[in-house]
């Protein structure tokens, strides 16, 4: 894949030993001009000290770098966690010579450890002096904690004559689901925007991306996406309900989708990808909320795993999940295959069995109630899931 | 165990190959006596068709039998399941001579295929011949699924000078997020008692147990609590607000834990048992949302089963529970250890992992924000909870 970088955008990583030594888990991401930003965070209740200091921080809209580790999520570590962010910006802030407020925090990996800053600060200078020296791709490889790949998206569009380039990066493969935004992704592009243009196109594509996707149900405390853009293209400034703007905002969609699409695929432990449309709910939120429990329900997920179209788990979990549904009106296919018809067998489980085999599942479930539709994405259970968080922190 | 059975009820069982050959798959429970009955069922939706008879039969507040089979829950069966667990009933009354309406029908097993009823209509005729050939434990593993072992528990008590025996069995360790009820769980009583008086005493200790436990979140179409109450044992009839009912109600409610316990100690493919605790919460309630979000938490129950006592995990499912917390307020405990004080690490981690190395795990969150408390009984999550459920239908 042909990587294209925006304009303006610079990149480092380092390794700062933060949960064990053996890898970059330390990376910058520096524009050379200011840029507006937009950003996106959990909902959890209990967010993470750079969470908290970037939420504060957005609030001017502005920033020109983004400093990020994996192996400790400073996450559940009080006061000491926020003067942790706080020195992580600053010290980045005095090596880049920026002025306060300008860099953002994002950390990923253990909840609940103390950030080892004596390592850290070692390495923040050293960052700035090799600005340039890493690609987009080290960057999604130094924020990688079980994430079997780096995810790196981008797309070059043409709006009013002007080339402009996004890009994004992210990683995630487990405590997904996101609702509001996945673990950590960064997006980045040389276009003029308007700040709230940019806001408003960060919104929507988040919604119909990350907020679609399920691995365990779990939702972080870390969870955020930032947005720069740097005007470095020199297009017209795209303001909102423009044409230029439907342009760039479908572009990001588009990454936004598909770096949703690389997490679930590298779903920890997963063995397959999964799309979960219910269609014809009464309306989309009802949709909405029976994929997801179909999506999260474990009994669903290992039945997929062992292949097997045993559609009666998926209308048992439709019953409980709280949405209104008529037995005797719903059908399930698995793979093109109908499999129930009105509540009821249609004798075909050996010939949808078969389909499962594939790494690629749709499962649908048509409610014939109304006009309401969802799709979710997520992955199976394997064994492999339960290995690899009973042992994360070994 | 010496196992009690009431006065004036037999038992039989016998091998109609519901899902396979080789096992007990059909049991009858009768009472010599017309029973006082009362019931709790699934509160999924998506209702088996024996459950929707046994909710209208429950009505007249009597019965005289249950004939229950396991390895097909005759559940998303359309009108042919009803017609069947008619039959069922029809079958048994006609062959234990019995007025119509006299026989409940239970069914557990895969969802979603007709049952077999040229195999199940032989076998009925039988059941009633040899009533007394079958003990209440041959019966517990008639219908048992992906249950290990039998699950029987018995209290005699003395109410007024009278010996009183209330036994119960159950089967579920899958699929178990009872919400009104569990799986199957047969109760029986020689004890002379009012009927609205059963009822109450029944859905107290449903309540505090069966309601209070999660294998895996998912709940089933097919949960059911029946229980018989047949007068035999002489006692002068138990009415409400009575200490007489007060000591039944006490010991029904000890059954009814055990038995909650039991499933537990089976849960599917579980290496441990686990007691969640939430407590000074704002009020009981949240209490018991978050402790059932700690319980069907994926990440919470394999750091379990990889004796990691990772408590940043629950705090963060706590801030997704949708209660309140205030994460510098909470304490965790794992074992007696308490891991994190006011949302922070007290180091004692690896003092916890060591605690966390036997079978049996509690799990405290003290919120410090009010006096709502709930425990919620769960297992761990491991590979071969995987193993069980992707190979079920197999």
């Amino acid at each position: 894949m042909n990587i294209k970088v925006p304009k303006g955008f610079l990149f480092s990583t380092a390794e700062a030993a933060i949960k064990k030594p053996g890898r970059k888990d330390l990376a910058l991401i520096y524009s050379e001009m200011e840029s507006v930003v937009a950003g996106m965070f959990t909902s959890n209740s209990v967010k993470a000290a750079p969470v908290k200091l970037d939420m504060k921080r957005i609030k001017s809209g502005k920033g020109q770098a983004i400093i990020v580790n994996s192996g400790n999520a400073n996450a559940c570590t009080a006061e000491q966690g926020l003067k942790d962010a706080n020195e992580m910006a600053a010290l980045t802030e005095e090596a880049l010579e920026l002025k306060a407020g300008s860099v953002y925090v994002c950390s990923t990996g253990v909840i609940g450890t103390p950030m080892p800053m004596q390592r850290i600060r070692l390495k923040v200078p050293g960052l700035s002096d090799s600005l340039g020296g890493s690609s987009i791709e080290d960057v999604a490889a130094a924020i990688m904690t079980t994430d079997t790949f780096p995810k790196v998206v981008s797309r070059k569009i043409k709006v009013d004559g002007t080339f402009l380039t996004i890009s994004g990066i992210c990683k995630g493969s487990g405590m997904i689901c996101p609702d509001m935004a996945t673990m950590l992704c960064f997006l980045m592009t040389d276009a003029c925007i308007e700040r709230s243009a940019l806001d408003s196109a960060l919104r929507s594509a988040v919604e119909q991306s990350f907020n679609l996707i399920t691995v365990d149900g779990d939702m972080s405390t870390n969870d955020t996406v930032l947005m720069m853009a740097n005007g470095m293209a020199g297009n017209a400034l795209i303001r909102k309900a423009s044409a230029a703007f439907e342009r760039f905002s479908s572009a990001l969609s588009q990454i936004t989708l598909e770096l949703s699409e690389l997490i679930i695929k590298d779903g920890e432990g997963a063995s397959k990808f999964v799309k979960v449309v219910v269609r014809n709910a009464r309306n989309n939120e009802e949709a909405q909320r029976g994929a997801f429990a179909i999506a999260n329900s474990m009994l669903v997920k290992t039945m997929l795993y062992g292949n097997d179209a045993n559609w009666g788990r998926v209308i048992a979990v439709l019953g409980y999940s709280g949405i209104i549904i008529r037995e005797d009106k719903t059908d399930i296919m698995m793979n093109g295959i109908r499999v129930a018809h009105k509540g009821k067998s249609t004798g075909r489980d050996k010939e949808a069995n078969e389909r499962l085999g594939g790494k690629d599942i749709v499962i649908t479930a048509d409610l014939h109630l109304g006009k309401g539709t969802a799709t979710v994405l997520t992955c199976d259970l394997t064994e492999e899931y339960v290995k690899i968080n009973a042992e994360y922190r070994t």
